[in-house]
């Protein structure tokens, strides 16, 4: 499917606790014409997490239901539980010229991009490995071989900012907002994607 | 010269009476990192321009002399006076880490194009036509034919965004300078520039 011409499909990612749920939460905060996609999950809720808002949180059978009918844009399994991007709410809304925010891991993101090549590639860095780790421990929501975890794929997955547009390197969360905000408006000023508009491509 | 993992050269240009000049003052007075490079010129300077602020006003002798001397990094004849953006100054700031604002001529761009692939390249546009023929008669520094001219030109050279990074449809000063703007700080993200200065080219 083609997307250029209409809203942009925004797909912020990176390691876990570099902080891109911060970021996109203020964000959202701050754009009204942009949406956010909810994506589907097989694992439990945190505390706090609320169905609808942060995820919707279905079972494994529908799961695999949606993933027969070609439902996602990307799916993926991460430490045993299911994590998707509804289709349907993602290219209805890129086609009536909203902008789409997905908040995603990276094994999705590299889904995402080989099917949609204008979508815009955001990489968040944490600002050093041991703030990372301090991150990723004081989320508590986790034990420790589940933390321990979490950094060595971490670390891994840094390498992979070269396969994205943008990196921002999430230092301060005010300046980390307003460069993604910047990215989106600088984006929707690109001469290609305006050419891309024109042949309709 | 390499100019990757120094300063940005954010190069403005567009058709006469598009509003580039107006818009770059703007953003000269909200970004204390960005040094705007003063072009040389032949031309008489108009009421309230300011030698050394809008233009160097030189000779043709002294402008010649530069040019044999490889002294500009794009240099034109418009209306049988010479323009000419000094090498010297631009070069120096970006080494030197700090982001160069070119405020010129389409002809003008695309020589500096040639030279300096990495630079940042901005086309202005005016809403409308109608609006850049009342823009450039408003201004009331030249003659009809002078008038004439300019607007002529203005439409053939509209042709030329396509040679440009992006475009900006001047129909609000106020949300065109925030553009520009956030263009500049979207082009400090980008992993395609961030990896030029990782192999120093």
């Amino acid at each position: 499917m083609s997307i250029a011409g209409e809203g942009l499909l925004v797909v912020v990612s990176g390691p876990s606790g570099a902080g891109k749920g911060t970021i996109c939460k203020r964000l959202l905060e701050t754009k009204e014409d942009l949406v956010v996609s909810v994506s589907n999950t097989t694992r439990l809720p945190r505390e706090g997490e609320v169905h609808s808002k942060n995820y919707f949180f279905i079972s494994r059978d529908e799961f695999q239901d949606m993933i027969k009918k070609d439902g996602f844009i990307e799916y993926a399994q991460v430490y045993g539980n299911y994590y998707g991007t509804p289709r349907k709410f993602v290219e209805e809304n890129i086609q009536q010229g909203r902008d789409v925010l997905l908040e995603i891991d990276i094994q999705g993101a590299l889904q995402v991009k080989e099917k949609y090549k204008e979508g815009v590639f955001v990489f968040i860095l944490p600002p050093s490995m041991e703030e990372l780790k301090s991150r990723i421990t004081k989320r508590g929501t986790e034990n420790e071989k589940e933390i321990l975890h979490r950094f060595e794929s971490a670390y891994r997955e840094i390498n992979y900012v070269s396969r994205y547009n943008y990196f921002i390197i999430n230092d301060r969360v005010d300046t980390a907002v307003d460069k993604l905000s910047s990215i989106i408006t600088a984006e929707k000023c690109r001469v290609d994607r305006f050419k891309m508009k024109l042949i309709g491509q």
